[in-house]
């Protein structure tokens, strides 16, 4: 990922927010803090991991699909490996 | 979620261990370690979330709305609290 | 699904309307229509898929769940039944 | 779409098959079968429906982003209208 270096602090920036989400539900968890509350967390970290995908789709496609440049290959690979994860992430 | 009790070891330990992927996630992305592989690694993290989340709406479930003995109005409740982050999921 | 009647209008015309938007993306394809074009009509049925399963999830939750009178069994058995598709749709 | 002409077959295949679920659901309602039995089926076709996106995503990467010869801005452009679809489909 050292194309990634323009999105690098982004991604990282977005992953210690999910990072932040999480403690707040092991917190809460711990705190017996009520049901309906924590759904609602939850579903809050599902809609920022969405998120944080659609980026990391995005350099993906960017960087090794789409780019000028690259072989025929290097294209084909990048988008083996991109339906590769879009056909987990859709099941 | 004081009624949670007997779920809430379990719940934490399953949170701890989506904290954990989230971290590696971190580690991956500064790390710069290869596209593919972190996407997989955040598909991973979104399939424990689900998981996470289903143990939480059957706790939701027993305790707020099947179990003996709630008033009809309390089930009410925990039934509109849990159409609501139903809702909130699926969209 | 006796219970539904009140209901029973507006779901069938929900799966009327998915059945005419699964009977365009047919025709497009056929049309050999754009691509892009094509994936936002799957989008928007899935969106609607999404909406009937919200609508029908209600339901059970309202008839086979919350509804006073029932036995502790029948809400049991209705509780099992609603985690169970819930646990398929969330994968 | 005049690319996926090996495809198209194969997607109108699918697509009818999808037709038929949501004919059988459409029956289901209004014969009252029961709720549980519905909720599957809708699970059923929301699957299908994913199926279907994966074939198209893959056709659409193939066709305007990855194949040799396309020009710098055809690339850019089938990127565009990739993400675009992703993004409200992880939504």
């Amino acid at each position: 990922m050292s194309h990634a270096r323009t999105n690098k602090d982004q991604l990282l920036a977005r992953t210690r927010r999910i990072a932040g989400q999480v403690a707040a539900i092991e917190r809460a968890i711990a705190d017996e803090a009520g049901c309906a509350a924590i759904l609602h967390q939850v579903a809050g970290v599902r809609g920022a991991i969405a998120g944080l995908m659609d980026e990391l789709v995005a350099d993906h496609l960017q960087s090794h699909i789409v780019a000028p440049g690259l072989s025929d290959a290097d294209r084909a690979q990048g988008g083996d490996e991109l339906l590769a994860v879009i056909r987990r992430y859709t099941k």
